[in-house]
């Protein structure tokens, strides 16, 4: 793990090029700096000028006396190299750069930018960037930036940077900037830090949330991803966040063909597979956003909010209609809208007038902003008494309050009363206006720890995003599934080799591994077979084997129900002929005999080796599920029983294994303990296997198990065709 | 169809129990008249005060001298009968009844309400409410409400009313009101009018959205709904407004069980099945929203913008990163953004720099807001030169532009470039923005017919909209599809009767109108039943025939495949043994022998009567499809072919249908044709059917036709059980 102390809190500060010109780039850099009145030691290198600002120059970077924290280099990409190494043997220890033309602009670019990592490597000064907008520790208000949000002489009062618990990474230095801006006038948010990463040729975006993690000024990180440089570092880094209590909230771009297209055309960044991703956000307990609104909901929400313990949501309003859709908003986005007990609607009668309701959600209409409240001195207001009921209602995990805030008079009566009341508070108490809130009415808001959201499916959506991060945390994230596994007994060596094996290959390697399959024998003729089928007895079936061949179904190389000597001999033959019409040069094993299986519920599961997160389980229904419906569930390795019953729920098709429409229960306990067992055999053979099809697998009836029909393994080490 | 216009443009308004206070509520619906400098005669009954405001009062509405248009009733609900009498006596053609204490408080209060309808109807005078927060003419400037959206005095100077093209009805007077506010803070909107409809003891939604389709001013109508008074005219309002090109944007509450239950006890509505305004909305082409954020963003795109004719979309960022965002958007939502052909790309280049992109989305790059513009005269800008190549381009249907629009800098200098743009465009053309867009920017956006919105999500769903209501129109709506039924040949008279059918009897009433079904006989005793299986030759099925056990598969009542005359005599016995245990005083018509059909892709379709909008055909894949998946499609009658089709294109596992897995493609041709002959039979019964269940109907492959293999009809005449 790097230490960027010295880079976010830098005792000096020396700019390559200095400029007092405030319309350039390296002139607004400065600017922002003595702006913001920096306090460390600030070191002007320019050929051009004595002093700037008042400040006296150097003429080299090798001149500067005493320690150089970090270095600020925005030259023409060709001199970058120079400047750096100049920069680099002065001592600097941390360089921003904020030069462009590197891999973004074509391959001549990518070998620039390959020697600024080496640059790095050899000289130990760690490097930000290139094409980079910098970053701005709020906390220590300390701008390396020419972005203009960091400039306190432009823009609105509600858009500047104020100091708070939320940080900001994220490879696009345009988005970082402005989701900043965004969350100070939506949501009042304040900041400890903002980071654009730039090219990253050598500090990536996770050194910087894993200094984050570490940073006791920040709670909440914001994550703004097009692809990692190192994937495989996310889930240590993700684990420490959990472990600290800070969500690491992500938005990842590029999901698109054209996502994709612009993120390789402005970064040269390649995006990955969406799918790789999703399976890792989930998997390490890191949120994942659609949009920037949604993002800045959840920063308001978890920086401010206690986890919600369960769904249960109350919801007081003083509209009745705007009650029914905040209602309708939580049902339908999976939270419950319970009918409240008896003593709790006693309670509240109180506080609620006639004409409106006790029920959930509690109405307890305009009244509360028509009619003045505290007239009568120490009495409680009808909003406050009707919010001490529900805090204490033990059958609600979280509150809404539904109201009016287009100016800030509702609120300011009640002010005093509504922030002793959430000092208190253990459960999350979101805040919902159908009109547009007034700044008066925000401020008092977010003054009192509150947070107020401009949408009813917003509502709901943060309910339900804190509640899924509750629930990880309780889960214990990431090291707990692995932790779960329940490891086998010995087992051999990994096979030295695999390649492309046949169906009956596979099998057998499968069985050396304590996988049952069914009996089956393979024929090298049609004797063979024959003998084979009577050893096995009953009907049988026989499939070609050939490892050009793996598709024998499609190409109709399986044959099945033959129990007469004659017939099998027959099909031996014909399956042999068709091979070889197929494929004149393919390398046929011959053919497998293989028991007739009891029919079951038909499932597949597969692995597959994302190039970013490594080995990834699918599951799902056999047939028209996975490829009409689409209805599968992935997950990283390693995929433990208590893992494999969580993917199999998240199946629309789940039902079935359950038993509907007079069909037995399946043996569900079987299936996840064969998707266990999967997963650890394919990471036993470590980088061996690049990809298993266990298609399909027959789910039996409760209590009588599972049976692998069809195995393909194909190994990393198999020839290119 | 009512004449509102001395509603909303009343010559005189007379006031019962006004008041100068304007803390009361009678008292602030006089301030805000006074406000608005109201330019009719303003009558105000009193028997306390001889002048109010300056004005002199009449001790009773009796007294006044002239015409009425709307009288003005906010007193206790006990009597509110006695004064609208008066009023009514006293010619007064409107009557708003503001008091509250009706149906959404018991069984007295719908007696109450009941009676003011009967008022309404026996004098003529038309009544708006009871429990209305009243109506804003926006456009004559005459507020009759006492909601304080409506107060000049108060709020920000951004969310006050102003004039322009988007009118709001709304069920509840909070959020009809709020959403005005909101619509102009957000969007800038201007209104024609606002209605609040209250408990629609007399004039209702539609009563309201009919006018507004009248009214020259509108141009967008929002409707905000619990539950019609009237469903079955909503087909007629919708068409008009269709007809119109007057989009109806509608929220409807009350979906979930949580939501309905709150509407019930507010205004004691009951909000019927979402199924089924789910069908209507979509049928009428009325566009339903998911939330108000979603609500304004459609009026500000619909008041403004021209329609886009199809789905590609170009982007023009100002940073990379957030045009990766908007592309990924805009193609999750099922637009596309294609690359741009190379004519275009090379006009491009003139406009952007080397660090930008010309693909889709063409990055012009921070300089559009670092760089100064047009300092030299004549000169186009890179933005608008930019947008002029896009709009040329016609491989694009609508342009988005993704900028940081956190100041007012970036667009003030392109003001006059973009408004020339602007006027002349045929295209949508929406501008996002990635911070959080300053009040200068909005509001010159605002002022040159351009439209800001606030997420990328927001972006791609308002595009879709905008779309699938020109697709609409293109279409012709409701009026469209019923033309295009193929009218058959000439059909028998309706059954004077229909009960609850067996699936012979259903099937042969089937057959009187032309469908086709397998071969079948009803046999009565086991010689019969064993006569028929010969007469139709091969495997039959037989099947328990008794109006009491309709669910036969699920109660054993089906046995299959039998050929031999032994085994039809004994499964005749045993079908008729199982009928008599299941139910003792079942009545039992025999057993069904029929045909065993070639096998088929099934399909399960189903009509239902909706108690608002009356029968509606489902269509399914049979099996879990339905019970697991819920993949089914709705629409209500009748379904001609074409809808039919849509229909099923619409469903997840459509695929099956086209043939999938080297299954062969299915017959969906003779599957619409079934399903518009359904719907032909079912209206030419009129009420008499409740409900029909073709399931399973057996889809061949292509040119082979369809099988109906069970089939249920129960009549509204059934009797009860």
């Amino acid at each position: 793990m790097s230490d960027l102390t010295s880079l976010f809190w830098p005792s000096s500060i020396a700019m390559i090029g200095a400029s007092d010109d405030a319309s350039t780039l390296r002139g607004r850099i400065l600017d922002f700096l003595i702006q913001r009145n920096y306090q460390g030691k600030l070191h002007l290198v320019s050929t051009n000028h004595a002093q700037i600002r008042g400040i006296r120059t150097v003429g080299t970077v090798r001149e500067i006396i005493g320690t150089i924290d970090v270095v600020l280099v925005a030259v023409r990409a060709d001199l970058t190299e120079a400047v750096l190494r100049e920069c680099a043997s002065a001592g600097a220890k941390f360089a921003v750069c904020f030069s462009s033309g590197f891999a973004e602009e074509g391959d001549a670019g990518r070998v620039r930018q390959d020697t600024l990592a080496s640059i790095a490597r050899e000289t130990g000064m760690r490097i930000c960037g290139p094409n980079t907008a910098g970053y701005f520790n709020v906390t220590g208000m300390v701008p390396v930036t020419f972005t203009r949000s960091a400039d306190a002489s432009r823009g609105s009062p509600e858009g500047q940077v104020r100091r708070g618990p939320v940080a900001i990474v994220s490879q696009s230095g345009g988005l970082g900037f402005a989701l900043q801006h965004r969350g100070a006038v939506q949501h009042g948010l304040g900041f400890s830090g903002i980071v654009s990463t730039g090219n990253e040729a050598d500090l990536e975006s996770l050194d910087f949330v894993e200094h984050l993690v570490g940073d006791a000024d920040t709670r909440v990180i914001l994550l703004l991803l097009e692809a990692l440089k190192n994937p495989a570092r996310l889930r240590e880094v993700a684990a420490r966040a959990a472990a600290g209590g800070k969500p690491i909230i992500a938005a990842k771009f590029g999901r698109t063909t054209a996502g994709a297209r612009a993120a390789d055309s402005h970064a040269a960044r390649l995006t990955g597979s969406d799918t790789g991703y999703d399976a890792a956000f989930r998997r390490y307990g890191i949120l994942r956003v659609e949009d920037e609104e949604e993002m800045c909901d959840l920063a308001a929400a978890f920086s401010r909010s206690p986890l919600p313990a369960g769904n249960r949501v109350g919801i007081i309003t003083t509209s009745g209609g705007a009650g029914v859709w905040m209602a309708d908003a939580c049902e339908l986005a999976g939270l419950e809208v319970p009918l409240l007990d008896d003593a709790t609607q006693k309670a509240l009668s109180a506080f609620v007038p006639s004409y409106g309701s006790t029920v959930n959600p509690v109405d307890v209409t305009a009244q509360v902003s028509i009619n003045p409240v505290g007239a009568v001195e120490g009495q409680v207001s009808p909003l406050v008494g009707t919010l001490s009921v529900l805090a204490q209602c033990d059958g609600l995990d979280a509150i809404v309050l539904v109201a009016n805030l287009s100016d800030g008079d509702v609120l300011l009566r009640e002010k005093a009363a509504l922030a002793a009341f959430v000092s208190k508070l253990k459960k999350p108490f979101l805040v919902y206006t159908h009109a547009q809130a007034s700044r008066e009415s925000l401020e008092l808001l977010w003054s009192i720890g509150l947070s107020c959201f401009g949408s009813t499916r917003r509502v709901a959506r943060t309910l339900n995003m804190m509640l899924a991060y509750s629930r990880m945390l309780a889960d214990g994230v990431a090291a707990g599934t692995a932790a779960q596994m329940q490891r086998g007994e010995a087992r051999p060596a990994p096979p030295a080799k695999i390649g492309e094996l046949c169906e009956y290959q596979a099998k057998s390697l499968l069985r050396d591994y304590g996988f049952v399959t069914p009996r089956e024998m393979l024929a090298r003729n049609a004797s063979e077979a024959v003998a084979a089928a009577q050893s096995i007895g009953g009907a049988v079936a026989l499939k070609i084997q050939s490892p050009q061949i793996q598709h024998k179904t499609d190409a109709d190389g399986v044959m099945l129900g033959l129990a007469a000597p004659d017939r099998v001999r027959a099909a031996f033959d014909e399956l042999m002929a068709l091979a070889r019409r197929l494929d004149a040069n393919a390398d046929i094993h011959g053919v497998l005999v293989q028991e007739m299986a009891a029919p079951g519920l038909e499932m597949a599961i597969g692995v597959v080796r994302d190039p970013d997160f490594g080995p990834m389980m699918m599951v799902g229904l056999g047939g028209i599920h996975i490829e009409v419906l689409k209805d599968v569930a992935w997950e990283l390795l390693p995929v433990s029983k208590p893992v494999a019953l969580a993917m199999l729920k998240r199946l629309r098709g789940y039902a079935l294994l359950e038993g509907v429409r007079g069909q037995p229960a399946r043996d569900v306990d079987a299936l996840a303990e064969l998707m266990e067992k999967l997963s650890e055999f394919v990471e036993h053979c470590g980088d061996l296997i690049s990809e298993v099809d266990l298609n399909p697998v027959f789910v039996h009836e409760q209590g009588k198990g599972v049976q692998i029909i069809d195995a393909m393994i194909l190994g990393s080490d198999r020839e290119p065709r």
